[in-house]
């Protein structure tokens, strides 16, 4: 019924004019890429998605994932997905050339990814987490490991998985109890259970090779004694593939992403079960967290695309649906007069409105990010290398965290702009409403991400993570103010900056105190808070490079495009923005509520 | 797995001590009625949702009203729901003594079926739809239509149902196109389709009577032309009911509420389909508005159930389910410590507090909209029985919308206390944030809530019902002056009675302008702006009565429930009543984003 998933030219005006990928491409490592081919290869990345994502997206939804008979029953577009995306370049693509990857870099893979995401949001997760488990063997594997791992992964023959989650221990990494016990040819005999496994099991794999974290007899409590362990699937034997004792327990019964499988797996039972040890021993988390950001932008980047899809659909659905009639001076309608599209009342334009700015600001922080991600890598200089990483590390729980919470007030928008029809499985949005919700739980949950960034990200290095990220926001002020235009928005974002001094000046005394309960109860309020600053920023980015292009000789895009971009910041600034003052007052309040002093208050 | 559903203590607190269900009983109305019944016969509701309602919950989830071979098929505790709820006088209770009701306040009517919606949202529709057919029939209909009608609907023998919406008008009722052709013997041939029907057909009812509104052939355009009519699904013919070519066409399959049928009927396919007119033709409009003030009070009494319920599910798992351990001064964690409950955290305790908040101050929302219906229905003092109609009908929206709107916040906070989990069918918080999605679109969405609290609500009676709601918050603030540790909040929201003052200033001069569509554009703010407010209000005085009653020699609660409730007032105050600053902000910005100027901003 809704053909249109995506704004593509919104993707590569981001890309190439807002985030300057022909920059990117002047680094030595992705010299070998030209903007031509790139834009060529995104295309064919939409038509790919139009053909083989799309279509099987709600059925996807309404036949999901299962488990029967001991074994993970999915869709059989997962087994495209798998080996057309590996003939792409789609698990590769970010990878060392030597390694049998592309070097593509990583904001052109995040945006290729991003249109599959948009597409169907429960296929991309296969490719993207055996690209992330074949990164950890790649890194810290011995040349045995790789050579017997990576070829088939990067093709997407054999798929991949992070095992981190176990029944009794949730979030809390430290309570690992997954054995792994030393045995002889330098494997570990593994034991244990995971939950919440992601893509854990799925016939259209000859394997999945699991990255799971488990404690080494005798290892020490908590997150210390943690390694991390190749465990397949299937193991290689002489040559051939023979069962590894790892197997499906069930599959979780998920409210959306059904199509997506999220298993509990079981580790050793006929204790036949090998693991080889990546890396060092004891190493295992520090290892799985420099694998975790780029999880975490992956995870702002699905809940980006779910939001872009839900405002493509309902936008068009406001284009085709006719209902009432437009409020005349007397505040009256004309009965006789014949209905308008919805798309005409205000209200249905603030919530699309909504939708495309938290869409498109959110599409555009991750492409930040995956950007920085690139300096980081591939700069030459050390002290850019360096300031990249601090900022990249500094805003990845944004990125995580702000698509995936404003993403579900968006699509709940985009629901509401259908009226009734919208909780009615025969219209997409409810999907959408379904799929989105777990972003905010994934790779852990918005309140993780906001502890991560006010408990470690603010304090890091003395505070310079943020000093760099407010310096950024600076400059980005600096040259809005020299628009005539634009120079009130600029002013009011400096205005924000002071505001988040002022907040931080609060609580780092409550800090330095040692009062870090205190210091990190409202976390989550001072994440809402930043990232609203962020999105700002974002959004007065964007706009700074729509009223720059506009003025343009040759322009890409018609002066109505430009326009519309302008158009998004001051509504983001009159809607969203203004919310960091309450936000400011809700963190300086002199209230302490939710510190457990030993009262019942529920 | 999860038992509790329902706070009882803090429902009756509300309903004694907090608005007073005393009072109520002294009007002559009431008089029969005493305190001690009334709290049996919540008590036997509440008996009663715990064997027939809560424990059917999920497998009504699980197994959706469905259309089948022409049939629609439900959950066969509908039938007892109809039975049992018509013996327990759930249909009849509000009712006048003479047409076989049991003058019962409607705030105590109120409470009983709140009771029933928090253990299964998917039932008491059945009834309150039931009720309010029943009570057009009473206000509108003659004799012999009460006398074949309202017997066997009070009982539950048969049902009752609102038929407005079309397929091609939606929420714009001047677009209705039924028709109604006057026929001998005084009824109409009836022609037409209705769709989001709810409870519009089912089994467990022997006759279902469909209020349906028509246009009589000639009847001006618009909403003037619409008459409302009695249309039953079998008509009484020679004392045997044989069918009236009523038929339905399908049930639409929803996201949530899947235990509710909501079906799509036609009306007069055969051409033997006749209606009967209830009261003047062409007052139709009117007619089922007066019916639908109570309508939209009992979706907020829904949407607040599911938050309560939902409230009381996070509660129970955060009480028994451990993980991670309390941050120690130097920030780390001790992993040889025992987990602890996850209850202890503090942004767990924050996430709780907000779902308590807003269930419980929505609970004191809408049982202070019933008592004001009960006042306005019973008070002697023509001025009093004025004045409580103003106040309803200033508050209906935001009852209406409050409820539903933070309610799904609430619920999306509650499933994340439960991470991964809640995402999954094994647990019931998914279940709640489906269902309660709806409740912001049944019987006028938001944006037409907001654009009649605004539009017409604001400026009825030249403002006079605004000035009547606050000066009730006066009165309150008035009140928690005089109490010392209640004194700074009193004046927080005095500070906010000045705040909406100057809103109203802003917006004032541009609906006198004429310029309606821009008075209007930012309707929805205004209507989240109020309901700050009025939940302010809620709050304050709850903690009013609190800290009186804490002070009593015979406390009926403990200490720390009164605590408790003076807790949860701090929490709205510094975590939800500041976003009134915000929000201000936005409505009186001078951008104005949202009308339609032609541009393509989208």
């Amino acid at each position: 019924m809704i053909q249109q998933y995506i704004d593509l030219p919104t993707l590569k005006y981001l890309l190439y004019n807002v985030h300057g990928l022909s920059n990117v491409l002047k680094l030595d490592r992705y010299k070998e890429h030209d903007l031509e081919s790139l834009g060529l290869f995104l295309d064919s990345v939409k038509e790919f998605s139009d053909r083989e994502l799309f279509p099987y997206f709600r059925e996807m939804d309404e036949s999901p994932a299962a488990f029967k008979d001991g074994e993970v029953i999915v869709h059989e577009q997962v087994g495209v997905m798998m080996k057309k995306g590996g003939e792409m370049g789609l698990i590769c693509g970010p990878l060392d050339y030597e390694i049998g990857g592309l070097q593509l870099p990583f904001i052109v893979h995040t945006a290729a990814t991003y249109i599959l995401d948009t597409a169907n949001n429960h296929l991309p997760g296969y490719l993207t987490l055996t690209l992330g488990a074949a990164e950890l063997i790649i890194h810290f594997g011995n040349t045995a490991l790789k050579d017997t791992y990576i070829p088939n992964m990067l093709s997407g023959k054999w798929g991949g998985t992070m095992c981190l989650t176990e029944p009794d221990a949730g979030s809390s990494l430290s309570d690992i109890t997954t054995k792994a016990i030393p045995d002889k040819d330098g494997y570990y005999k593994i034991k244990g259970q995971k939950i919440f496994i992601s893509g854990g099991d799925y016939p259209y794999a000859e394997n999945i090779v699991h990255l799971v974290l488990a404690r080494i007899e005798g290892a020490p409590a908590g997150t210390k004694g943690i390694s991390l362990f190749v465990v397949p699937k299937n193991r290689m034997e002489d040559g051939e593939l023979v069962n590894n004792d790892v197997v499906t327990l069930s599959d979780f019964k998920k409210m959306g992403q059904r199509g997506f499988a999220t298993t509990h797996l079981g580790f050793g039972d006929k204790n036949n079960c090998r693991g080889w040890l990546l890396g060092e021993a004891h190493h295992g988390l520090k290892y799985m967290f420099q694998m975790m950001n780029d999880a975490r932008i992956g995870v702002g980047r699905g809940a980006a695309a779910i939001t872009m899809a839900a405002y493509q659909a309902s936008l068009e659905y406001a284009r085709e649906r006719t209902q009432g009639r437009k409020l005349r001076s007397s505040g009256k309608k004309n009965p006789n007069e014949s209905p308008c599209l919805i798309i005409e009342h205000p209200d249905v334009r603030r919530m699309l409105l909504l939708q495309k700015t938290i869409a498109e600001g959110s599409l555009s922080l991750i492409l930040l990010a995956a950007k920085y991600h690139d300096l980081q890598l591939a700069e030459n200089d050390i002290a850019l290398t360096k300031k990249y990483g601090l900022l990249l590390e500094m805003i990845t729980p944004i990125v995580k965290t702000y698509p995936s919470e404003a993403g579900a007030i968006a699509v709940s928008n985009g629901l509401q702009v259908l009226g009734g029809y919208g909780f009615c499985t025969d219209y997409i949005l409810q999907q959408y409403y379904r799929d989105i919700r777990i972003f905010s739980i994934y790779e852990g949950t918005t309140g993780i991400q906001s502890q991560d960034l006010l408990g470690r990200k603010v304090l890091m290095a003395h505070g310079k993570g943020l000093e760099l990220l407010l310096n950024e926001i600076l400059e980005t002020i600096t040259e809005a103010l020299t628009m005539e235009n634009l120079a009130p928005y600029a002013k009011i974002l400096g205005d924000k900056i002071s505001l988040t001094q002022e907040v931080t000046a609060h609580l780092m005394p409550i800090a330095k105190e040692g009062d870090y309960e205190r210091y990190l109860a409202d976390a989550n309020l001072f994440m809402e808070f930043l990232s609203h600053l962020v999105l700002g920023w974002v959004w007065l980015d964007i706009a700074a490079r729509a009223q720059q292009n506009m003025l343009e000789k040759n322009k890409t895009y018609s002066t109505n495009f430009y326009e519309s971009k302008i158009h998004s910041m001051k509504f983001y600034f009159k809607y969203e923005l203004v919310k960091t003052n309450a936000l400011a007052e809700s963190l300086m309040h002199k209230d302490v509520l939710t510190l457990n002093t030993g009262k019942d208050y529920f």
